[in-house]
């Protein structure tokens, strides 16, 4: 008989529950806020009635689910499930997350961070499927990452390893979230495209975006301009691209992965922003593992975060 | 009974054979010039005299050598045992290396990228002994690289990975070797630190080995001035140490690994070195994987290439 798991996506907003069975079918889902600012213990309340509710929609007792997967943002110890801290939020330092939606399920709960969830979900049911090894990165307001080796999760012992977005592209270069210099999060995440494409603005550049007050562009606003045909707006997501494309040749040279994946809302950008990845790429890597790796939009969509916690969850208690 | 294994190190100059049990422990050795420029079939001889000398020094009768493991600079395809190209010299292209050595000696011959051996050799019975994941950097000419996750080395599906020398630190920067912009290696190699050494003289800055014609600086004398207490010398050298470190630091924020590894001839710099390696790194890895990541120096010298392709034979021939 298929296993049945639970994945759940603990973002800062939203809190995304699905169940779902050990081909990554989904038999049901919920949603709600999360609620972070209640406290956790709150937010683990939440996640109880998510658990409920799905088994409730898909008329499963609560007993036949094997395990609940739980990705959440770092930084956290998902050996002993623990959540470190939550980035702006008091009353989470070293919060036992796992244990305690444990003792409310009475169900078996794994802590993965969300970055190496939502990589999992793409390697096991979305753009990863059939691959031995895959690189993502998520854009957002950061960059995240994972790594995915011998058809393994490279979390390392301190569960740590897939910072992709603090890897240094520019030594010495542009001021980064974490405190670092030249991040590639600093140049490549929406966040920083958005920033880039406002300091040119600010030195006078042109565009069809000039007129809207400076701190209300977005990250959609600059590729739908792109789109649109303005050209500041083409240039600075194709420098986004190009950083992208260099950091994928990183991942190339050094890993010589089969596929190089890229997730989150600036993928609707299509072949404007991997055009320009894919050029980057060819310019920094090697032959063989350029020619060798494919680089992709993420297929799952805000799906892949639930789907992989699960599938890790799954993996973790059946090794 | 322990198994036998035979290790090659072809290098540009000079051609090592090792004989050694399962324990690395090296029971014979042999070494000769590689002879490079009288073309492969010639230097294939000189392997199967090496294979012949280290039998007979140890009194082993040939048949009972497990395999013969041959670690060559690269491009090279190791699972077909071919070597795609030997940078400048003519007559090696796709020459099917470990198939004439096996033609040869009678036994199973197994080919693998040199920087690939030598990291192999450190983990399995050097400075990477007793943890399960390690990032080996070869300082010289160029940078090289092996990568071992979860106690295997990543090759990847074009045995191309490790190459960390052609990791871009500073985008659109110094021109490298391989023909690209930015590569760690076009800071931090022996060849590199040299280049921005007497880039340095040029530009007027002092230094005890100014008189030294330009073209006969060694890196080895930069390392000499510097701990002598040269101010330029001692100034370019920690430079070096920090662009490492910068790569290092990406290492333990992409893949969190146990050990950093560093060899080649610059390592006997010691302290003044290592320290600017471990500042670099510390200032741009997170906290726990940059407390986790021991930064060492090899210990196994110019052994670990003829160890480590021994090894990877035999972890080859057994799996």
């Amino acid at each position: 008989m298929a296993e049945l798991i639970i994945g759940i996506d603990l973002g800062g907003t939203n809190l995304r529950c699905a169940l779902m069975d050990d081909e990554h079918r989904i038999l049901a889902r919920y949603e709600t806020s999360t609620g972070a600012l209640d406290g956790p213990d709150n937010v683990v309340q939440r996640m109880a009635s998510g658990v409920l509710a799905v088994t409730k929609q898909a008329g499963v007792a609560t007993e036949k689910i094997r395990a609940v997967g739980i990705g959440a943002p770092g930084p956290l110890d998902s050996c002993r499930g623990v959540v470190l801290e939550m980035p702006n939020l008091p009353g989470w330092e070293d919060y036992p997350l796992a244990a305690r939606l444990s003792e409310k399920t009475n169900l078996t709960c794994l802590l993965e961070n969300d970055a190496n969830a939502a990589g999992w979900g793409e390697f096991w049911g979305g753009a990863g499927q059939g691959c031995s090894s895959m690189i993502l990165m998520t854009l957002g307001t950061g960059i995240g990452g994972a790594v995915i080796m011998h058809n393994e999760l490279v979390r390392g012992p301190d569960t740590t390893a897939g910072e992709i977005g603090h890897l240094v592209v520019t030594d010495g270069g542009r001021l980064c979230g974490c405190g670092g210099h030249g991040c590639i999060e600093a140049y490549a995440s929406a966040t920083a495209t958005v920033a880039r494409f406002v300091e040119a603005l600010t030195q006078g550049w042109d565009s069809s975006l000039a007129s809207k007050p400076h701190a209300e562009i977005t990250c959609a606003d600059i590729f739908t301009a792109a789109a649109a045909g303005d050209h500041l707006a083409t240039q600075i997501a194709k420098e986004t691209g190009r950083y992208l494309g260099v950091m994928a040749a990183n991942m190339a040279n050094l890993l010589n992965p089969e596929r190089c994946v890229f997730s989150g809302g600036m993928i609707k950008a299509g072949d404007l922003l991997f055009d320009a990845i894919r050029e980057g790429c060819a310019e920094h890597a090697f032959p063989a593992p350029a020619k060798r790796m494919e680089i992709l939009p993420a297929a799952l969509g805000g799906d892949a975060g639930v789907i992989g916690a699960a599938g890790l969850a799954l993996q973790r208690v059946l090794s």
